[in-house]
């Protein structure tokens, strides 16, 4: 009988669709019935307070979500968005990446890095009349694009009035609106609690994007505050942060069928773009980047073999670009076999139809729509003129031109610097600058830039950068020999390399850095009035874009909206709720389909005792020993690892609390599939999954395997 | 709609139970029932008659099954059952193995292996009573066994009066029953075509015995006589053989949930075997293997990685070794996550107790339960003993013993001489010899002998054989540089290398051997008396294992009779068939289940262009181009390429007809899946599945890839 309960289970997975849509939070009303069908329990009203349960819960950490699930600031996330702070804090010695760590009281709690926040958003305010306001409305190119920027600054400053808060202005819909949002900043981020690496990166590059999985990808941090309750960086005085609202973690685990929900910070998607934007970037820009990714991981991997020290360096890095060659690769293997650009095209034909049916359409929409394509083929054509430039320039360089434009930007009043280079900047600046030293190793950049100044010089004169080639010596028919030598000179020429000789340069003034011999200095002021002329003609042509994209966007919403179809924007690391159920799939790799669930016994089969399947010996033997407490999934006699959603998540998500309709905590979203991570432009509604860490393989391996019962305790779990 | 009802046939499959049985053609009647209900349209009694439709297309190859598909005797069979013929025909110049090969027309047919054979089954008889008679049933030990098997010689010479046929009486029922089969014997057996090696053995190792699969596993032969119809060795004047029946082709495919059969040579199970064998095959015997494969397997790779003629010459022992060495693997595996002996040990416990229930079963049961176990105990330290010595024999001192023993036989009238070395056995023994040529290198040879005897030697003296020592001069304490010198003295010492050498020892009288100065034929008769001893010790052991083990066996079945259970014999390399349907499984790798199928698609996205999966560019162009004609699997675009079914198979199934309810062909029985090969000890009803050839892979490969027109003619496809 259990056998076909659970069949049915997998009969019930395969019919479902996976749900397309990354709302925001105000939205959910427009979906309301949607997600009472789904199974929220909760109201659906509830989830657009930002400051109430469950929504009250739920941070960034800037790149990545997270949630207090405790009275005391703890918060939970995906070990790989903790994985600066596990590694900043191991020594050969006590190598905490490879055994994990347990903080087994206040005091053992570790500094995160430096820089690291959490971020609570309390507010979202769509501020579009107050960024296009009839004046800015008339402007065009480049006024228009400063006009944007000095509102949104505007905005920003009288929203960080309120002392702990960051504020921001990003663009939704292409530029059809903008929001304000304010997040409490909390910067005193420490590293409570992580799994062995065997364990929270279980799998490493090799599953990265895969099913089955069997990674258990959590952490968990503190937020600390003033002993006022203030946001403060890091002090001995400081004390955990007590959030208004924390998760509480679901008593029952889910089953296939269930409903969930994820509720975090989308990076970036592109659903709503032209066709003209999908054919450049996958028949132009993702090949290129494949190309330039595989020529990165090969220099490092020669550069690094012989040094633990210099492997530690660029593991980070490493570690982002084998990702995203992953991912490119899978997007571009996904669309060498689809009809996609065929479907863009001609869903933008009946687009177009459907706006010149009408003459009040036609003259609202009609001109935008065929001039914003015009401005985009000229913005693809740089990109594709300086795509090998992003390569060519020593990174010691790239900061010696912040420091540079640092110093110009710093000349006038704050509020007319260039967003980035204003007095809010200047933390992450100098964060920014003093970790060159952790990442940065001569040998292994000279050669990454060589190799790519080399392919740079292939190319015609006339694709080149004139000013470029001459702030850094470059000249036609250079051979290896010849580059290596200029390099020599170049990086012998500077002492940025040395921590204290970067720092010494913030505040200096702009004739300080023209009257400097310092090799990279002297190329960033050459190439500054260049780059400065370059901006402007960018935001000469953003501005222009802006208007005519705002606009199409606009007829595009009209559009669907005409078919009865509630459009949500894309992602833009916003706070999002997508919502769906566990779900197996039909079809896996050819012969398989993919069931919902993962459980032990597969890190028993996968476990090799080293490499990236180095499950722990204790954790091996618990799962031996089958004493899995409370944590097994029903219907088996294991615990589930991870599982399998059809919620709609990308990048960003990563550590998205998901959540039972209850609004409790059942997991936490760490990945989706590469055989469907291209819904990021086209979403595949029968075959996208998100996958997610089951909690109780958290609960399990904390109780059984690492032992971390005051955490346990602390979240009322026991 | 399509969708579920794709969905509603994965359900039936996780349902389907994996349905145990190698049934005897005669038991059918039995289980006529199960036959109907599972979907048989022929009527079960039918399938008894080995003589007529279908079983008369069926066909063993010695090791492998086959089946006649068209009236001119054309064989079809797995592509590893006909590589040594492919082998065989292949050179540098023109590699078969690699380019595969049709035979456009019977002329272009080419020779199989010497000794190679189509044995096509017309009479099994139960001869129990002619093999235990009264007489013999008196009979304990030695003269037990010595009159066994006279009883055996008689009636298989009696049989073999008719010329052209070839006999044997296997033991069934570990020896309580015995059957005289007759088979006719085809001795000219051709080539006539097989796909390239990266179709045939696409996956190679690594994807032996798993699932997902894409490996078509076929090839066709053809079988040849005399112009009068007779069995005849190879000449050019043959003609091919006309079956009496041959295989139809279905003209649909089967889908999940379809009733198939096949029917073919199962080599060896031990399903009814009593624990203390278990427990002695898993914990000592196995493990062992498993080691000593190892290290055969290293001995090899080490010896032969620098020449090509090497590894050609060891491919097909590598090959074998390694099938074994996973098998034995993934049985080790099963076992050490079971219950397996405690539940053997419980099954026996309650044999004993329904014996000992009742004065009449106990008087006629209860002693031979007990004795059998002594004896087997026996038998199996004997085993352990004796392992090493199986490794540590140079190969040309094997053939010098099999000389000198035929050298002795040969002096006894015919019907005296050791079943093996009479009269009809002398070709295959010619063939065995002159086949060491093209499987032997001395450097190898040498290499793996050195290896075994370090090990061997590393035994106390007790547990050594001191005859073996003598013969070859293996002293206490050689170190390597030793036994290397002592090994170079004699292969040095031979000529037996040389095949006519060897062959012109093939009629010498005993006293020639004894006069021989060549160090293998000295060995050889220095071992003889000793062995001859072993070989009566272990007959008299065999005697009185029979005599218990047949009665034990008689009180097994009566048990399960008692409990309403038929029984079928473990297999023994004779006829059987095996009856279930094409099923998936809810549990695969963890977090994913198998589909019944899989499909091209799967060998497009496993190909690599070389190595073990490299399927041919022209097989890759066409299934890009998606012309699959009729061959697509109803409900997807795509051809399916194997399936799985819950047919009860072992190794000597591997070529098997699988057959649709109708008795059409369907596929090719060829290998079963790691996880649950331990139900040939062990049967695992839930999660046991055959892999079967879909023969819509098969055609479309030949129709669309291969252009083996003639052949799709002759069997009446197109």
């Amino acid at each position: 009988m259990k056998k076909s309960l659970l069949l049915f289970a997998t009969l019930a997975s395969g019919a479902a669709l996976a749900n397309e849509g990354m709302w925001m939070p105000q939205q959910l009303p427009e979906v309301a019935t949607q997600l009472k069908a789904a199974g929220l329990q909760l109201a659906p009203a509830t989830l657009t307070k930002l400051t109430e349960f469950p929504m009250g819960a739920i941070v960034s950490l800037g790149g990545c979500s997270a949630s207090f699930v405790s009275p005391q600031g703890l918060v939970v996330t995906n070990h790989h968005c903790a994985y600066g702070a596990i590694a900043r804090n191991s020594t050969p010695q006590n190598n905490l990446l490879a055994n994990g760590f347990v903080a087994k009281t206040l005091a053992d709690e570790l500094p995160g890095v430096p820089g690291s926040r959490v971020l609570v958003t309390t507010a979202v305010d769509n501020v579009t009349a107050k960024i296009i306001t009839p004046a800015v409305a008339k402007l065009n190119g480049k006024a228009r694009s400063d006009a944007i920027e000095r509102n949104e600054k505007t905005l920003i400053a009288a929203c960080e009035k309120d002392i702990g808060h960051r504020c921001s202005v990003p663009a939704f819909y292409g530029g059809l609106e903008f929001y304000l949002i304010k997040q409490l900043e909390i910067k005193d981020v420490r590293l409570v609690h992580a799994p062995p690496e065997g364990v929270g990166k279980f799998g490493g590059d090799t599953d990265n994007w895969m099913w089955p999985r069997h990674t258990g990808d959590y952490s968990f941090l503190r937020a600390y505050v003033s002993r006022d309750g203030k946001s403060a960086e890091f002090s001995k005085d400081n004390v955990p942060y007590v959030p208004k609202h924390y998760l509480r973690l679901a008593k029952d685990g889910v089953k296939e069928g269930d409903f969930v929900m994820a509720v975090g910070y989308p990076g970036r998607t592109n659903r709503h773009r032209l066709p003209s934007e999908v054919a450049y970037t996958f028949e132009w820009n993702y090949p290129a980047y494949v190309q330039a990714s595989g020529e990165q991981l090969a220099v490092i991997a020669r550069q690094t073999k012989d040094s633990e020290d210099k492997k530690l360096k660029y593991a980070s890095q490493v570690a982002s670009i084998n990702n995203y060659y992953k991912n490119r690769q899978g997007m571009l293997a996904s669309y060498a076999g689809s009809d996609i650009l065929a479907r863009k095209q001609s869903e933008h034909a009946a687009l177009k139809a459907w706006v010149n049916a009408d003459p009040a359409r036609k003259q609202l929409y009609a001109a935008d729509i065929e001039q914003v394509e015009t401005l985009i083929a000229e913005r693809d054509a740089q990109g594709r003129r300086d795509f090998l430039l992003n390569y060519t320039a020593p990174r010691l360089l790239i900061a010696a031109r912040t420091l540079y434009r640092l110093a110009n930007e710093s000349a006038k009043p704050d509020v007319e610097r260039k967003l980035g280079f204003q007095q809010r900047d200047l933390a992450p600046l100098q964060s920014n600058l003093a970790g060159i030293d952790r990442t940065y190793d001569e040998a292994v950049d000279k050669a990454l830039v060589a190799n790519f100044i080399a392919e740079y010089l292939a190319q015609p004169a006339a694709s080149r950068n004139a000013n470029f080639d001459a702030a850094l010596g470059l000249k036609d028919g250079m051979k290896p020999a010849d580059i290596k030598a200029l390099l020599d000179t170049l990086y012998r020429g500077s002492k940025l390399a040395d921590k204290a000789a970067r720092e010494q340069w913030l505040g200096k003034k702009p004739a300080d850095f023209k009257a400097s011999k310092d090799s990279f200095i002297k190329a960033a002021v050459a190439m500054y009035d260049e780059s400065m002329k370059r901006e402007a003609r960018d935001e000469e042509l953003n501005g222009k874009i802006q208007q005519s994209y705002a606009n199409y966007m606009q007829a595009h919403i009209a559009f669907m909206h005409s078919k009865g179809q509630a459009v949500y924007p894309d992602a833009n690391s916003t706070l999002r709720v997508t919502f769906g159920q566990v779900a197996g799939r039909a079809d896996g790799a050819d012969g398989t389909a993919w069931k919902a669930f993962t459980t032990v016994d597969g890190v028993l089969a996968k476990a090799t005792g080293s490499g990236e399947f180095n499950a722990p010996a204790t954790q091996l033997a618990a799962i031996k020993a089958r004493n899995f407490g409370n944590y097994t999934l029903p219907g088996t006699k294991t615990v589930p690892v991870d599982f399998l959603a059809t919620l709609d998540i990308t990048g960003g998500n990563s550590g998205s609390a998901t959540l039972n309709g209850k609004g409790e905590l059942v997991g936490l979203a760490f990945d989706g599939t590469l055989d469907t991570i291209i819904s990021d432009w086209d979403f595949n509604p029968v075959a996208t999954r998100s996958i997610q860490l089951d909690l109780r393989y958290m609960l399990w391996e904390m109780k059984y395997v690492d032992h971390a019962n005051n955490l346990l305790k602390e979240m009322h779990v026991e």
